[in-house]
């Protein structure tokens, strides 16, 4: 992997699409990553900070969740404008308890920030079985099944959440009382196993969904998001308007995005409702260490004999084949790590317009 | 609370209703709980123990979950005499690691076990600030609610899970690879409010659900099982005849389950698909205590103000207000202690042939 990058390497199939020449080109994984992370430094972020955050964008766009990639980048430049996202601003564990510690993001990136509260969990976990950890002061962490797919790869299982917004309704009403609160889980599944990793939000999509499909001009499914009078609507526009996102699962899904409200409010500080913590993700970190509470063995049988049965078994009537927690994640990865990453004209425009502001665009290697 | 019972305190009402004479009455909590602890008894089980169960089956009923009450006598009848359930046996804390232990329900019964579990966890996190128990060798456990419940209203925050099954198909297939596996959540809302408890299945709804159905003669709402080809059923005996129920929100809920089947098996060594372990509850509870994470005072400012965000609500067209998770139960719960709880016939003519075979009928109080 790349430790740095001070350079955009914009080839001249994209120059010529950014002229208007040629239909839009995908960009590479390794180009995508050197113009992430020149951006991100030229907003003022040392090189390994900038890492992380090009990390966590280049993954979600190569998983497939554009709306956690490159998308951000502009929000996260007018963030550090204002003066709410400190570039070079370093996380720290402030404090341990037992088998629990306090992560500080000291008002930097939340990439570099969760990425701690994640190591100090499977840190924690190994030595007391279990592990648990708040980031507080913590900005926008991307994608959150980035941090339990580290712990999962270091062979534990983990589980993260965090609020946001308010941009969702709780179950029966339809003010914005609520982050899009994601929750994420990942365990290992053995030699030769991508781990299992399910992330998703708790309302009916992420609210980065919506900025994609404003973005590319399309309208949504019906039964995502309520307009300001608590009317159903598929304009993207309408949510942008005041109205609300719904959560998935009916009273299910609408009550674990409370439980996940509660608990970063409560214990990580971060209400959204109240000024001063609000575009902050309150956000707590689990981690528990297999042979604690059996032998590996047994954990790796299972997670073998059940990833079987499920990419084995028979799929209903419109599905090619059942998939197991973050697979179609990998397969994206996969395909996009091979034919390059496509992105929006729309999104591409803004990056390209915060390159140019950046001074960068002069690096450019073939104009 | 009644420590014991040793008979049965039918009214003259009820009798009456049972050899037709009136309409089905309703019956009070208190004489609900002497009928189950005496049945409970009665199958060999100590006292205490006994209480455990009732707890968990009049609690259910209490709630509104007819599916996890009453229901399951004579189920946990025949699970006694065909030697699964083994009434006389306690469970124990087998192991500690760090903040984490082992529970062993030595096959006895699930309540106590889980009861156990749930307060081992407690005394972990108020020790480690988070503690983590896996449950084995752990028969069925009632609702799951309950011990997240009992977490909560120590002060602290719980989170429990387990399998059970097979009787769900993951996303997109229709053969029955998961169990119902129930996910529950619970923390403190503060002095003077009761708990915010979570719980669900993350099938469509509980197993008990199709039951209860099948028991009032009544089909099912669509989208909750398929038949055994894959086809979309409103008859809950499709599922009995070895259709399958699918999971909640989509790809999501899916995940859930598959990552709760995957804890169980691996960790607690619960697989419902092999022999042996069929019909177990694999069983994983986790506490963490407030005070390791942020001062009490603003976990419960933060409670105190978010249930008055949600309780305050306006509500969606067709909903009368917006309920925070496990008020629908207290508020069942008042109504039925007050009123009574309505057994439907076909349970009640079973829970009354169970009675009569252990020869419970004749200490009647009133013929």
């Amino acid at each position: 992997m790349e430790t740095t990058a001070t350079r955009i390497d914009i080839s001249a199939d994209l120059y010529r699409h950014l002229v208007g020449e040629t239909p839009m080109p995908t960009l590479s994984e390794a180009k995508l990553r050197r113009l992430t992370e020149a951006i991100v430094v030229a907003l003022g972020t040392p090189a390994d900070l900038a890492q992380a955050v090009s990390d966590s964008l280049v993954g979600a766009n190569l998983a497939g969740h554009d709306s956690h990639g490159l998308l951000r980048l502009p929000w996260y430049a007018r963030s550090v404008r204002s003066g709410r996202i400190i570039p070079t601003a370093r996380p720290l564990v402030a404090a341990y308890h037992g088998a629990t510690a306090e992560v500080d993001g000291a008002m930097g990136w939340g990439q570099p920030t969760a990425r701690l509260a994640a190591e100090t969990a499977i840190e924690l976990a190994r030595q007391h079985g279990v592990g648990a950890v708040v980031a507080k002061h913590c900005n926008h962490i991307g994608r959150v099944g980035d941090y339990v797919e580290l712990i999962a790869r270091a062979g534990l299982i983990g589980m993260a959440l965090c609020n946001a917004g308010p941009a969702v309704a709780p179950f029966g009403g339809y003010q914005r009382l609520l982050g899009t609160n994601p929750f994420a889980w990942a365990a290992p599944a053995g030699a030769g196993r991508e781990p299992l990793v399910l992330d998703f939000a708790t309302s009916m999509v992420a609210e980065g969904k919506l900025r994609v499909a404003r973005a590319k001009g399309e309208p949504l499914p019906p039964g995502l998001i309520v307009d300001t009078d608590g009317r159903p609507s598929e304009d993207p526009g309408a949510f942008y308007a005041g109205g609300a996102l719904q959560t998935f699962g009916m009273h299910k899904g609408s009550g674990m995005s409370v439980m996940i409200e509660l608990l970063a409010r409560g214990l990580a500080g971060v209400d959204p409702l109240l000024p001063g913590t609000s575009g902050l993700n309150g956000t707590l970190m689990l981690a528990l260490d297999i042979p604690a509470f059996a032998p590996a063995a047994q954990f790796e049988a299972a997670a073998a004999r059940l990833s079987e049965q499920i990419t084995s078994a028979a799929p209903l009537a419109g599905f090619e084949r059942v998939l197991l927690p973050g697979e179609r994640e990998v397969l994206t990865r996969q395909a996009r790590q091979a034919g390059g990453i496509p992105i929006p004209d729309s999104t591409w425009a803004e990056i390209m317009a915060l390159a140019r502001e950046l001074g960068l665009n002069e690096n450019q290697e073939q104009p």
